[in-house]
C-alpha cells in the first residue's frame, strides 16, 4: 500500500514526539488511579484533562456527584472540513489493583524504562493506549493547525469495575458525543507483531441463584428431616447447560442470536486468531467442548453464547475443615455471554420462567449485571480504513476478529449512534495487563500513534 | 421403685461431696484444653489423672507420641466380688474452641458460679460429665472401701476433632479395657427434667468429591471451549440423593441397613423424643422430607441413613464480588450417616462404583472419615439397670432413644467387646454446649453422681 503523501508530516512527527509521549505516560502511571479502591481517580482525571488541553483539545472534567468518579470529555472540530465525519475515542484512566505487590519486580507506580519497555500499572491498559491517541491528535494539530475530521474523547474512570455509571454519563452528554465511528480502548499486537482488530464484544448477563433452607445452618444429623438447599441448587443448575455439547437448555434462549453470514464465516476460518495447540498445552486441556477444532473454535470464540458457573458457595469451610452441617443457603454466580441481538433483560426473564417451569420457583434469582453485545460488520468502510492504517503503521498483515470472546460496554455507544465501533490499539499480548509487571512496548506506542494519525487522516476522505 | 437399702450411704454421700465436685469441675474448666488448637491437652490430662488418683482409682496417662494428645486410663477392681462384671466409662477431657470470644458474657475458662449454674467451656461437655463419674466411684470407695464391680475409665483428648487416634489407643490397650457394659460420654436431660437414654449412634462416611478442569482458573469468555469442572460436579451430585423422598440413589446402598423390629418401633412411637412443632417454628421449616410426621419423624432420626452436602466450593469469591471465571477445581464435602450394619469402607466402594457407572470416573473421590454405627437393643438387661437408676436419681420417667441421629466412635468399644453401650448423663439440653456461655446445672451434676452410683451398685446384682 502506498503512503498518502498528505499525511506524511504528521505521521513522521510521531517519531519526534516520543520523548514527550513517554514523559506523559510516566506522569499518568505515577498517579495511582485504582477504581476498585476509589483511589486517585479525580487526580488522574485532571492530569488527563490537562494533557488534552495542552495537545489543543477542548476538554472538560464532568462529575455527576462527589461519589462517582468523573469522566474527561474532549473534542476538537475540523475547521477546514465543515461536513467532516466525527471519530470518538473511548478510553479509561482507571487501572486494576496491584495486589499482590510482592509479585512486582518493578515499582507499579514508577514508570521505569528498561530498554524497549516502560513498566507500571496501566502502562498498557489503558494509560498507554490513551496517550497515543491524544498524541496522535497533537501531531496533526502541530503540523497542520487543524484536524481533517471532528474528534471526541470519552475517558471514563470505572472501566475496571464494570462501568457502573457509564450509562448516566452517556445520557448526560448525549447531545455532545454523537459519532460516525468509534475506536474502542484496547487492541492487541500478537507475537508476530500483527495488529488484531476486534469488530465486536459479546454481551453478558450476570446473575445469582440463591436457594434457602432453614433459618440457620443445622447439624447434619437432621438431614433425615430438613431439606438442604444445596440439593435444590444443584438440581436447578443441571437443567441450564449441556456441558458436553456446550449448549444452553433454556427455552427460546437462542431466538435472537444471530449466526454469522457466509462471508463472515470465511473471515473467521482464515484468520490466525487463536493458537489451539499452544492453548491446550499451556492449560492442560485435552479436548474442547463438543470436540470442536480449527475454524469452529474461532467461530465459537467470536459468536457462541455461553453459560458459566463462576462460583458456588454453600457451607463455607476453612481449609481442610471437616464440618457436618446442613447449610441454610446455597448460592451460585453464573455469567451468560450473549451475542447480537440478545438482550440481557429478556434472557433474564427466560431464565426466570425456566426455573419456575422446572419446579425451582423457590430459588431466588438476582439480576447483577447486564451488558448488551456489539458487533460491526467486516464489510463496513471504517473497517477498511482501520485495517489499512494498522497494516501500514505496524508493517504486518492485520488480523480481523469478528468479535472478542469477552464483554464490554461497547454497545452503549455503537447502539446509540448506530455506528461502527472497533477495538484497535498497540498493546503487546504479553504486556501483563491485569497482572504484575505490566508494561508497554515503546516501539508499539510509536506505531500506535502513527496508526491513529493514519485513521484520522483517512476520515477526511 | 424402692431404694435398695445397700446403696443408700454412697448415694447420700453425693450430697456432701458437692463442694469438692464443684472445685474439681472449676479446676478442669480453668485449664483450657482445645483439641482443635492443640492447646493445653497434656496439662488437662494430668489434672484428670491426679483427680482419679485422689479418688482411689489406679490411673495412668498414655501417650503414643509427642504429637498426639494422651489418653487417661483408670481402673479399679472389685475386691469383694471376684466374678464381678466390668463397667467402662468413655469420656473426653478436650473441649470445643471458644470463638467468637465476644459472644461470651462469662469467662469461658473461669468456672464462675451463678445460682444453680457453673459456667465455662466444657462445663457440661464433657468435663462436667467426667467429674460426676469419677466422683461416683469416690463416693462408693469412701463409704465401702471397695467397688461392687470392676470399673474402667477411658478418657481421650481428641473427641471434638473426630477422635482420629482413638483406634490406635484402643489397640494399644485392648488387653486392659475389656468391658461388659459401657457408659458413653454424654446424656441429656430434657426441659421436663427427664433423662434421655441413647442406645446408639449412627455411623458416618465423610467424603470429598473433586472435579478438575484446566490447570488454572480461566477467563470465562473461554467457556465456549473449556469444560467447567463445576458442571461436572453438580451433574454427579444430583445422581446421589432424591431430596424429595429423602432416599439415596446409589445401588445396593441400603443392603446391610437394619430396620427396626416391631417392639423397637413401638418404642419409638411412644417416646417423647422430639418436639416437631417447636422445631419447625424455631427454624422456619414448612415440611420435613417426604412430608413425614409423628412417629415417622422419630423413626427417621433414630434409624434412617442420609446423604448431605456439607459444602460446595468452587470459584471462591469475596463478599459481593462479581467475577467471571472458569474455576479450575470444584469440590463438594458430603457426609453420609450410616445405620447398623452399614460399613463406611463398603459404602465408599459403592459410591466409587456409582460415579464410574454414571460417567463420573474423572471425579476424584477422597475418603476423609469413616465411623461405624452402634446400637444396643432396648431389651438388653443393662438398659433396664440404666433406666431404673436414671428414673430414681432424676425423679422422672426416662426417655429411651433407640439411637442418636448423630455419630460418634461408640462402635470401637461396643463392637470389640460385643457389649451394650449407652449414652446417659446429666447435661441440660439448654446447656449451650459447643456454643457460648456453656454451663452445667449444679442440681443435675448432683443427680448425675447419684445415677452413676446407682448403676455401679446395680452391676453387682
Amino acid at each position: 500500500m502506498e503512503m498518502n503523501q498528505n499525511m506524511l508530516p504528521s505521521y513522521r512527527r510521531a517519531d519526534t514526539e516520543m520523548t514527550s509521549l513517554i514523559f506523559q505516560l510516566k506522569k499518568l502511571i505515577m498517579q495511582p488511579s485504582i477504581s476498585a479502591k476509589n483511589e486517585g481517580l479525580d487526580e488522574c482525571a485532571y492530569i488527563v484533562n490537562e494533557m488534552m488541553h495542552k495537545a489543543g483539545i477542548n476538554s472538560t472534567v464532568y462529575k455527576i456527584n462527589t461519589k462517582i468518579p468523573p469522566i474527561v470529555y474532549g473534542e476538537i472540530q475540523s475547521k477546514c472540513n465543515p461536513k467532516a465525519k466525527t471519530l470518538l475515542f473511548y478510553n479509561h484512566y482507571d487501572v486494576q489493583p496491584i495486589d499482590p505487590i510482592q509479585a512486582w519486580s518493578e515499582n507499579p507506580f514508577g514508570g521505569n524504562i528498561k530498554g524497549n519497555k516502560i513498566f507500571g500499572r496501566g502502562a498498557s491498559d489503558d494509560k498507554g493506549e490513551l496517550v497515543t491517541r491524544i498524541k496522535a491528535v497533537e501531531c496533526i494539530l502541530k503540523e497542520k493547525g487543524d484536524v481533517p475530521c471532528n474528534i471526541k474523547f470519552f475517558v471514563e474512570g470505572e472501566e475496571e469495575i464494570g462501568s457502573p455509571n457509564i450509562k448516566r454519563y452517556i445520557q448526560m452528554l448525549k447531545h455532545k458525543i454523537y459519532a460516525d465511528a468509534i475506536i474502542w480502548e484496547f487492541g492487541y499486537i500478537d507475537t508476530k507483531n500483527r495488529p488484531i482488530i476486534n469488530l465486536g464484544m459479546k454481551g453478558m448477563l450476570y446473575i445469582q441463584l440463591l436457594a434457602y433452607g432453614a433459618s440457620v445452618p443445622l447439624h447434619s444429623s437432621l438431614a433425615v428431616l430438613v431439606k438442604n438447599p444445596a440439593w435444590n441448587l444443584v438440581k436447578a443448575l443441571v437443567t441450564l447447560w449441556d456441558d458436553k455439547a456446550g449448549t444452553i437448555l433454556i427455552k427460546d434462549w437462542y431466538n435472537e442470536a444471530k449466526g454469522f453470514r457466509k462471508e463472515e464465516l470465511d473471515f473467521v476460518a482464515n484468520q490466525p486468531i487463536f493458537d489451539e495447540i499452544e492453548f491446550k498445552t499451556k492449560y492442560k486441556i485435552g479436548r474442547f467442548l463438543g470436540d470442536i477444532k480449527g475454524a469452529n473454535v474461532r467461530t465459537a470464540l467470536a459468536g457462541k453464547p455461553t453459560c458459566n458457573i463462576s462460583s458456588i458457595t454453600t457451607g463455607e469451610l476453612q481449609q481442610n475443615e471437616i464440618r457436618t452441617v446442613i447449610p441454610s443457603v446455597a448460592k451460585a454466580n453464573i455469567d451468560f455471554r450473549l451475542v447480537p441481538a440478545m438482550e440481557p433483560q429478556k434472557q433474564f426473564e427466560r431464565l426466570g420462567n425456566h426455573l419456575k417451569q422446572h419446579g425451582f420457583g423457590s430459588i431466588h434469582l438476582k439480576y447483577i449485571q447486564g451488558v448488551k453485545p456489539s458487533r460491526t460488520p467486516p464489510s463496513h468502510p471504517f473497517v477498511r480504513i482501520a485495517r489499512n492504517s494498522a497494516e501500514k503503521s505496524f508493517g504486518a498483515n492485520a488480523i480481523i476478529n469478528l468479535s472478542s470472546a469477552g464483554s464490554g460496554p461497547m454497545h452503549y455507544f455503537s447502539e446509540m449512534f448506530r455506528c461502527p465501533c472497533i477495538a484497535l490499539g498497540c498493546t503487546s499480548i504479553y504486556a501483563n495487563i491485569h497482572s504484575y509487571d505490566e508494561y508497554a512496548r515503546i516501539d508499539l506506542l510509536n506505531k500506535g500513534i502513527k496508526c491513529i494519525v493514519s485513521i484520522i487522516e483517512s476520515m477526511s476522505e
